[in-house]
């Protein structure tokens, strides 16, 4: 166990933007609410999850609804603290731990806000080791763990308990709940054993995404490049630079969905890439070769800082690079990849592991 | 205190499709779940209001959704014993009684199949005094009650527990569940004391169904007009008499909308006269005059067996007599009107008590 102070957050919510991969909310907002808990309620104990009891109850905490309102409809602070009480009293136990149910974005800050303001324990993992648009998309999923009871709030005061017969009707039924609630509210969900978390978890996500963002912050101090440092810290693969030209995005269903095209620089010269995002970026292609899909990560970072874009952030004219990084390999089994793999989201591709696309020309083995 | 046998819920499904006004789902559905429910559980007590003590937990239950769903989509029998233990576990109390929060259609006896099933007494009561579409039009609300704690549950094994911060929120997170759902669900709402079922319900609604329902049998059996009979036994309003001509229904977000018209007959002869409903009648008008407005009962009977009509069994060719009926006197308070008034439902009508459209024609005064 370790103690997480105010500025260790800094890092943190750098790094989760880079797994984030254009979703996950902005983590901008995220840090403030989170650093003014911990300024609040003190600061956050980050417990290894295998120094978890086996019967400790761990529930993960998060925001859902488009990035595109959430980044202007700024949580008040309760709504969390509302849905875990309206949680307890429906298990009718207490919870001994938070912890990211995505390492990207908003919702990788998001539980040391809850963490701080229940004054419980957060635990270093999330379930996603990414983010993802929809709540089954979990790696609990896989291995029959339910997401409900789990509870969901608004700024407004409302909340509710759901249970469901299936991961995919918790989507449905709280992604109409965060539409009605204004496109933006917060949830507790995926209450969990310890013996669970250990074993169906993507573990020690927060330290990793803390190394990420250290590397970019210190690289710029070193004057390095914070392309290559991010790259080299994922384990990543370059897979574009260029100029951000047409960006289309709208919000549907309470998703922000859209697409932006990428105008090749340098090697890429003369060419155009398109990326298509449901809240996080879901396929990059040019016109003859796809070059990327999900469940791998695809990240969009300014070329000159290494800061990563979100979707909602991403502007004509940026100069970007654009990363791919391997998801973890249980998305990448037949039963993850009906959960989040490009057919899901209506793309008819085969997936190909982004090592093999791009292992030959910039691979990590190249790095460092 | 008495006890309600099977053949009984013949009577009272009829009068409760009366209180209809066309809308609270199908009573022929109703009254086969609950025979089932009081056949297999044994019979259901039903307890005057008055006999409550102040303290006992009263959970009001109820089928919501579009009724043109709900006649093609059975509900299973278990959803609302499944809608009542997710509230008990989150009151963390035993209910000592359900009731009716409607004394219209389907919803007037599903409380009889929660009774049986749950081995809990009925109340002689409900909450609006006839069928209204939305969860906040209900008696309760005018006197501050909340809604929530409320529960919803389908036939699929889902269920919420939905907490708000006004009932008018009830309404917009239910019935967007409702839709998820499949259109139809079953709630327990409006969690009372037996004190606030006294003082805020509206009282022996189903002494009264029944007592219509029998009037109408007898009628036949004696060869009287039937039609008469409902307007006496109801204190009613004969307001046209014709056949149905056009019919148009859509399901419009969880709810039954449309609008019928009835060519005039009788001493209605060359007009036509148009009736707009959302699950319920809601305003009768020629081209030249309204008829009857909300908060006032509508309802449509069939011209030879006085059997009421519910909007989605309306046809083409039906001959009808349509009537209308005084509403509970707190509808008609300035409070009572921002609820269930013309102007909520988006008429820009005033609101006329029924008496003074017709009190002089062919009012009960007129009758017996």
């Amino acid at each position: 166990m370790r103690r997480i102070s105010v500025g260790a957050l800094d890092d943190i919510a750098r790094g989760a933007a880079v797994l984030g991969t254009g979703g996950g909310g902005d983590p901008y907002i995220g840090k403030l609410m989170a650093q003014g808990a911990l300024r609040r309620r003190g600061e956050v104990d980050l417990v290894d999850p295998m120094e978890l009891e086996d019967d400790d109850v761990v529930v993960p905490s998060a925001m859902m609804g488009a990035p595109t309102v959430m980044v202007e409809k700024i949580p008040r602070g309760d709504e969390i603290v509302n849905a875990f009480k309206a949680l307890e009293t429906y298990l009718g136990r207490p919870v001994r731990a938070t912890m990211s149910i995505e390492a990207g974005g908003l919702n990788s800050t998001t539980p040391f806000t809850v963490a701080a303001e229940l004054g419980i324990t957060l635990v270093d993992a999330d379930t996603m080791g990414r983010a993802f648009p929809e709540l089954q998309m979990c790696t609990p999923t896989l291995y029959g763990v339910t997401a409900t009871p789990m509870a969901i709030a608004d700024e407004k005061g409302n909340s509710a308990v759901i249970n469901t017969v299936s991961n995919r009707w918790t989507e449905t039924l709280a992604r109409t709940l965060t539409v009605d609630m204004g496109c933006s509210a917060m949830i507790a969900i995926y209450p969990m054993t310890g013996k669970q978390v250990k074993e169906t978890c993507v573990l020690n996500t927060i330290t990793l995404i803390e190394r990420i963002g250290q590397t970019i912050r210190t690289s710029r101090e070193r004057h390095a490049d914070p392309v290559e440092a991010v790259r080299h810290a994922t384990n990543g693969y370059l897979i574009w630079r260029g100029k951000v030209g047409d960006v289309e995005r709208r919000t549907v269903a309470g998703f922000a969905r859209g697409e932006a095209t990428i105008a090749g620089i340098d090697e890429y010269d003369r060419q155009s890439m398109r990326i298509a995002f449901q809240n996080e970026f879901l396929i990059a292609q040019t016109k003859d070769e796809v070059l990327a899909t999900t469940p791998d990560l695809i990240t969009i970072v300014d070329d000159e800082t290494g800061e990563p874009i979100t979707t909602e952030s991403l502007r004509y004219g940026f100069r970007v690079s654009v990363l791919s990084i391997p998801c973890d390999p249980r998305w990448r089994t037949p039963e993850g990849l009906a959960v989040v793999g490009p057919g899901y989201f209506g793309y008819e591709v085969p997936y190909v592991p982004i090592e093999e696309r791009f292992g030959a020309t910039n691979g990590p083995s190249q790095a460092g």
